[in-house]
C-alpha cells in the first residue's frame, strides 16, 4: 500500500508502472451527537479506506473531508459542500488519476448525502474510460444486524449510534466521550423522504439510536467485515475491467 | 481551541455563542521530491493552522487536502482540483460558517497555486458580509532568509527544499527520508511566468533548492515565526471587524 | 381540478386567489421492452398525476416528458436529459409557480433516474420558501406485493413488468402489445449499484420480470392505491405548511 | 411514422437501421386569452409536428411542453423555462439522437420566445456533426394573409387570435371556448422591442387580434399549408445532408 | 457628454449626482469584404454611439469590440465571443453602472449576431431594476431605402454594402479601400434561417450587395438619421422610467 | 503589421498562410485620479501592444477594454468584468485564432487585476495546443527605477503616478490634465493583500505616488523599453514553439 501522507512521487511512479488503483475516502463535517466529533464520517471513511488500500495494495488518497450534510445544518458545526462541488472534486481527482496512468478509482463513502454526487462523478469518469467503484460500506446492514445489541433508528440508518460509535472506538477512541452517549429514537415523520426536511425537525440530540452498547471490539468487527466485502467486490471489479 | 476531529456540535454551539472564528488549512497533493511525501503541503498547512487555531482559540477545520498543482502534473502522484472547484469549496464552507454564526474565516494556505482561487472565494464571501483573512505563511521570506543555510531556488520559491523539509521534520518526521534528499538548483527559463509552463520543463527531481541542511529545529522556528506573525495579523483583523 | 390543456389564465387566476397547488408529472423516454412504448414512464406519471390533481383539486401541469435514462441508453429510442437539465427544468417551473402565487408543488415521478435531480430542485425551492412534495409512487411496493401474481425482478424494481404493464393497460391500452410480452428475469451482477453500469450489461429484452399476467384491472388498482396514499400524504403536507 | 407514445425500442431500432429522422415539438405554457388553454402552443406544435412526422416517416418525440414565455409572465398560469434550460434540453435530446444513430433532428417550434435557444442548440449540435432543421411554422405569414378574415395585431404576430384559435379548433376543439372569444388590438408602444417589456404593459385580455372569425376549417388549412411547406424544406434538407 | 477615454472619476462622479445614463457600443471583429476592415461593426457602433451620447449628454463607454460572428467564421480574421460571454460581459457592465448610481444603459449594437445576448442581458438587468434600452440602428431600413442607390442583398441585410461602406466613409475613410469594392448578390438558399448555416456556403467575397455607390455624404445622412431616431426613442425611454 | 481596424479578411488570410501571431491588449475602465481618464489602462495596453505588433509583424487585435477592477469600484466610473467573464473572453478569442490558423497569441495586459484570468485562459488554450504568451509590461520595474524621479507608492505598484502619467503623455496627451495632477502616498494597511480590501479604504484621490514629474519623453522611453523586452521574449517564445 502507498499512502500520499508518506509516499513520494517516485514511489507512485514505480507502482503505476506495475498497475495501481487509488482509494479515496469521502466523509463529512457533520454533527454526531454529544459524544462523537464532527469529523466522525471522515475519520470512519478514512479508516475503512486504509484497510481497503492495504488489502488491495492501492494508493490511499487523502479524504475529501467535507460532504453534503444539508439535513444536519441546523446543528452547529455542520458544514456542507454543495452536491455540485462534491461532484466536481471527485471528477477532478479522477481525471488526474487517469492522466497519470492509475488504473481505476475506488471511493469509500462514509456519508449518505454524498452518494449521488459520487455516482454522477463516477458516471462521467466511467464514460471517459476510467473505471470507478463506489463503495458505501458494503454489507454493513447485515453486519450491524448480526453484531449490534441495539436496534437502528431506521432501516439502514446508522448515525451516532452503536454502529458508528463502535467504529469510532476502534479507530479514534480518544475522540469518543462515552459518558455523554445517550440514546434517542426519534419518530420519523411520514413526510420524511417525500419533501426536503432537516433532521432537526424531529431529533434533538443528533443521535439516532442507542450508542451506549458500543465497543471497540464491535467496531473492529464491523470494519473488518466491511473491508472484507469491499475487497471481494474489488476483486470482481478488477477482474471485470482487466486491471 | 476546538478541533472538528474531537469537538462535538455542542462544543461548537457553546463557542459560537461566545464568538468564534474558524481556521481552514488548504494544501495540495503534489510531488515534493524523493524525500518528502505527496501530502507535504497539506501536512504543513494543517500543522501551521493548528498552531494558529491554538493561538486564537479558533475552530480548526479539516484541510482541503487537494490544491491546484497543475505545474507539477508531470510528476506521478500529483493531483489537482481545478481553480473553480477550489473556489467553490471554500465558498461553500464559508457560507456554512456564516450561516451558523461563526464570526470569520482564516485560510492557511500551503500551496502557491491555491492563492488566486482562495482570494476569489474570499472576495465573494466578504461581499456577502463574511470576513475572510487569507494567510500564505506570512513573514516566511524573512524567516527563511534568517534561518536557512541554503539559498532558495528562486525568490520566495520554497519547494521540497530546506524550508519545507525542515517544517516536515518538525511536523511529520516519520514521513521524511533524508537519505534521499538531494539538491537541485534548476535554471528558470526566461519565459517562466510569461506562459503556461510545467515545472518538469526545467527540473528533474522535483526538488527546488537544497533540502540537506534541514532540521526539525529550524522547522519549528519557521512554524513558530509564521504562527506568531499570523496571530499578529489576526489581532489586527479581528479588531478591524469587531470580532 | 384545472388542467393546463384546457384551463385559461383566468381560470388559474381565480383558483390562485382561493389557494392552489400544482401537480407536475416527470417521466422518461426509455425503452420498456417490446410490448410497451418508449413513453411509458411519462404516460404513467401523467395518469397518476391526473388522478392526484383531481383528488386535491390542483393544477395539472404538462409532463416533463424526458428523464435521466442513462442506464438504458444502449436500447434504441431511449433519450436522456442530464441530471442538471432536469434539476434546472423543475427549478424554473417551481420559481414560476411561486411567483404567480401558487402555494406549493407536487412532483409525481415515474422514473427512478429522476429522483435525485427532483430532490435537489425541491431542496433549492424549499430553501427559497416554496414547499415541494416529491412523490415516487408511494406505497407501490406494498401494493405490488399484494396485487401482482409475478415476482419483481428485484426488490422495488418494476420495469416493463406486470406492474408497469398493468398500469399501461389501465391508462393507454391501445399502446400495449401483449402479444409481444415476454418475461426476462436477469441476474443482477454483484457490482450492480457499485459502479456505473448500463442495464444492457445483463438484460437483453428490456423487460425486468414477467409482464404476462398484467391486466387493466390490476393497473387500475395500483393507480388507485398510489393515488390514495399520495392524497393522504398531501393532506399531511398541506396541513404542515398551512396551505 | 413512429411515435414514442406507441413505438417500442425494437421499432425504433429497426427504423434506425433504415435511416430515421426525429421530429421534436417545442411549445409553451402561456396565457392565450380567456378562450384558449394555457397549453395552446404545445398542442399546436405537437399537432403540426405529428403531421410533419407522418409526412416524412419520422420519429415523433414528445413535446418540450414549456418554453420561454417571460413576456407573458404577468398573466396567471404562464410558466417559463430559462433560455439556458431550453437550450440544454434540446442539446441533450439531440446528443441522444446522434448517439443512437438517428440521422437528424427537426424542431417544430410553436412559440416565439423559443427561437433563439433552439437556434443555439442547433448550432452546437450542428458543429458536432448532427444536422438540425429548426422550423417556425414556415409560410405561416403568407397562409394567414390568404386565409384569415381578421387582421393580425402586428406583422407576423399571431397570439390567441384567428390564426391560433383556428388551429386549436382543428386540433383540440374541446378545449376552445368560443363564447369567451373577444378581440383586442393593443397599441404597441414605440419602445416595444427596444427594451425588455412584458406584454401586460399594453394588453389586458391576452388576446392579440380577433379570434372570433376562427374556424376549424381555416385551422386545418393553416396546418396543412405549414406542414406542406415544412415537408418541402425537409426534402431540401435531407438531400443536402445526404440523409 | 463624457467619454471614458477622457473623463476622470471626478467628472463621472459629478455627472452621476445630476443624473447620468451610459451608452455602450457593441461591435464585432468580422470579415467585411476586401474593401472594409475587420473592425467595421465596432467602428460603426462606436461612431453612432458617440453621436447618441453627445445628443443625450451620456457617458460614452468603450466598445465591446468582439461579437458573435459565428456565421462568418470561415473567412479569416473573424473572431467570435460565445453568446454566453457577450451576455455575461454586458450583465457585468450593467451591474457596475447600477452600483455606481448611473440611471440606465443604452446599448448601440452594430452586429446582428449580438442581438439576442444583448436582449437577455437587458432582461436580467431590467429584472434587477436597472433600465436598459437596446438599440439596433433604429429606422435604418427606412433610411437605407430612401438614401441608397443599390438594392440590399436581402431585406434588412446590410453587410459590406453601400450602407456600411457609406457609414465607414463617413467615420473612418482612411480604412476604406474603394478600389477593392465589388458587388456580390448571393442567392440565399431556401434553408437559410432554418438551419445553422455559415454565410460562406453561398457567398465568396464577403460582400452582400453593392458597395460601389457608397459615399461619405450618404454615410453621414444614415448616421444622422439613426442618431436622431435613437434620441427620440431615448426621450420616450427616459420619460417612461423617470430618468 | 496588420491591424483589425484597417486590415480586411484577405489581408489576414494572406498573412496566415505565411505564419501569423496575434497581439491582444487587455485593459480596464478604472479610476486613475483626477488627471487621467478612466480608460488609461486600455489606452496604455493598446499603445504598447501596437508597438509590439509592429515589432513582430503581428495581427493587432482590438482591446478587451474592461478588466477586473474590483479594488477600485468605490470610485465612480470604474467598471469591472468578473474574472470568469475575462477568462471566457480570452478563451473564446484564442479558440477563434487557433481555428483560423494563427500560430499563437500574445496578451499585453495593462491592469493588475487581469493577470490571473489571463493566466487561466492561457493555460486552457495551451492545453488545447495553442501557445499563449502573457506579458505584463516586462522589465517595467527596472525601467521605472531607472527613469522615474519619484518613488512608487509601493514596490511594483504604478497607478496614476509618474509611470502611467508619462506613458499617457506619450500616447494620448490630449487626455491628460497635468494641472490636476497631485501626489498621494497612502499608507498601505498591514492587512492589505491578506483580505479582500478596496483601495478606497486608504486612498482618497485615486493616485498612488506622484504624477507631477511625468513627461512624454519618459513615457516614450518606458514604452520603448517594455516593447524591446517584450520582443526579446517573443523571440524566445516563437523559437521555442517553432512559430
Amino acid at each position: 500500500m502507498l499512502d500520499t501522507a508518506s509516499a513520494s512521487w517516485e514511489d507512485v511512479s514505480a507502482a503505476i508502472s506495475k498497475g495501481l488503483i487509488a482509494v479515496l475516502p469521502v466523509g463529512a463535517v457533520e454533527q454526531h451527537g454529544a459524544h462523537l466529533p464532527l469529523l466522525t464520517d471522515t475519520v470512519l471513511a478514512s479508516g475503512v479506506a486504509r484497510r481497503i488500500a492495504e488489502g488491495c495494495d492501492g494508493l490511499l488518497l487523502p479524504a475529501i473531508a467535507y460532504g453534503d450534510a444539508w439535513t444536519a445544518e441546523d446543528w452547529a458545526g455542520t458544514l456542507s459542500l454543495s452536491p455540485d462541488t462534491i461532484r466536481a472534486t471527485i471528477t477532478d481527482i479522477g481525471r488526474g488519476l487517469q492522466r497519470m496512468g492509475v488504473k481505476g478509482l475506488i471511493t469509500v463513502n462514509g456519508h449518505f448525502g454524498n452518494r449521488e454526487p459520487i455516482n454522477l462523478a463516477a458516471r462521467a469518469l466511467s464514460e471517459a474510460g476510467f473505471p470507478v467503484l463506489h463503495l458505501d460500506y458494503p454489507r454493513l446492514e447485515a453486519l450491524a444486524a448480526e453484531l449490534m445489541e441495539s436496534e437502528p433508528a431506521g432501516p439502514g440508518f446508522y448515525h451516532a449510534d452503536e454502529v458508528e460509535t463502535s467504529m469510532m472506538l476502534a479507530l479514534a477512541p480518544e475522540t469518543v466521550r462515552m459518558e455523554r452517549a445517550a440514546p434517542e429514537y426519534p419518530e420519523f415523520p411520514e413526510l420524511f423522504g417525500a419533501e426536503p426536511m432537516k433532521l432537526s425537525a424531529f431529533n434533538r440530540s443528533g443521535v439516532f439510536g442507542d450508542p451506549r452498547p458500543a465497543t471497540a471490539q464491535k467496531g473492529e468487527e464491523l470494519i473488518g467485515g466491511i473491508a472484507a466485502e469491499s475487497l471481494r467486490l474489488i476483486g470482481l471489479w478488477t477482474k471485470k475491467h482487466g486491471i
